[in-house]
């Protein structure tokens, strides 16, 4: 089956060159990780932080997935021509409603011509009033 | 083919239910209309204003898809299940970068009830400087 | 919002290149027109009858949907670059079970370059035994 | 990460109940494993083998990947309503043109309330002439 790499898989970055394509693949999730259950909150994935991912035609990212466990919650797809290269360029934010169980959230995001990647996990722990 | 579904082509709402109904169903851009070429900018797409569409196994908004006239941008799948039924439920913000020529862009939103919905246009006009 | 393009908009391909250009854009639903309720039936769609689209990175066809009026059934995307260009390289084929009631179907196409293409529709009468 | 589900992780069905669970979440991918390069050649992907998945608005099978090792060729989407509960109801066949180098095909199909699950390998191989 496809890999899906992720960064913590392959150690810390030898150099410049792999600390860029590390960095400009790996899909983050920024959200609070403390949540009231029923409140409204949001949920923003970039791909990357401080390097930036070609968006062309022929090298893109085309989807991400945002997972809670082993269930899909949303995914959005990328088409090549409307983001140039520079960063910042590939993100999306979701509002969600917190549930009444804490949620474990990963987010993939695929590449056209590097495959699969995936995020470090991010909890978010679901607080009763 | 699908009938694809906008208030304006009904007329005004006669009554509560037809108002909620139109609501509840039609995407909304939100984002500016003059934007300096090559800046970032966000575009922001929730479904209605004031009323609030169901997200049950059986009746939800399937997807949103946002289009530049006849180019399709970006895509957004939700799942049902995670999205409880209250105002502001489906919203998804995108950040783009102005291209060189102005934008007019659409949203067209699938409920699996009541089919395909869109928004009215918005005109972004790309500024030099 | 985005036109949805169809030959039988436009009038009879005035020369060559039209009928090339109508052709390879537009899907084709190729069923039985009278099927068994409960009975297993398949559906293919393929794009264009005798000419050939293009599939490389910015210029190909990045999915088909099955519609039965407003109730979208499936949709297939396609990758760039795995599907050379020669006749029947788009085509896709599903097993169905019918309804108890007749369906309407159309299928639309999505090109990257040339936007969206809507199929003439085929209806599909249930057959009670 | 969400978990990726594979009989051969488990090892053999202890029961009937998981022989029935394995077989109707695992996609088989159907195929030639030699084709001349250049030629048409037709890849069929169902899930199961003998047992049925249900296909209802709150659980049924949402989509098919075929991946080529890292990179995705094709993805199909189901909608719950249209595919009753009956086995061979989650069926898709691609027409494909064999590339110059052997593939390493991987389906994986998505159960939106058992998760993510991948077929056996299958590998094609590119056959001169």
């Amino acid at each position: 089956m496809p890999t899906i790499f992720s960064p913590t898989d392959f150690g810390e970055a030898k150099n410049e060159l792999q600390k860029d394509y590390f960095d400009r693949h790996t899909p983050v999730i920024h959200c609070d990780t403390q949540v009231g259950v029923g409140e409204l909150f949001k949920i923003k994935i970039r791909i990357g932080n401080e390097y930036t991912h070609p968006h062309e035609a022929d090298h893109h990212i085309s989807y991400i997935q945002l997972w809670n466990r082993e269930t899909l919650l949303t995914e959005t797809r990328f088409y090549p021509g409307i983001l140039p290269s520079q960063p910042g360029n590939i993100e999306v934010e979701y509002t969600m409603i917190m549930p009444q169980v804490s949620m474990n959230l990963t987010a993939l995001s695929y590449c056209t011509k590097h495959g699969l990647w995936r995020s470090q996990p991010v909890v978010v722990k679901a607080v009763s009033h």
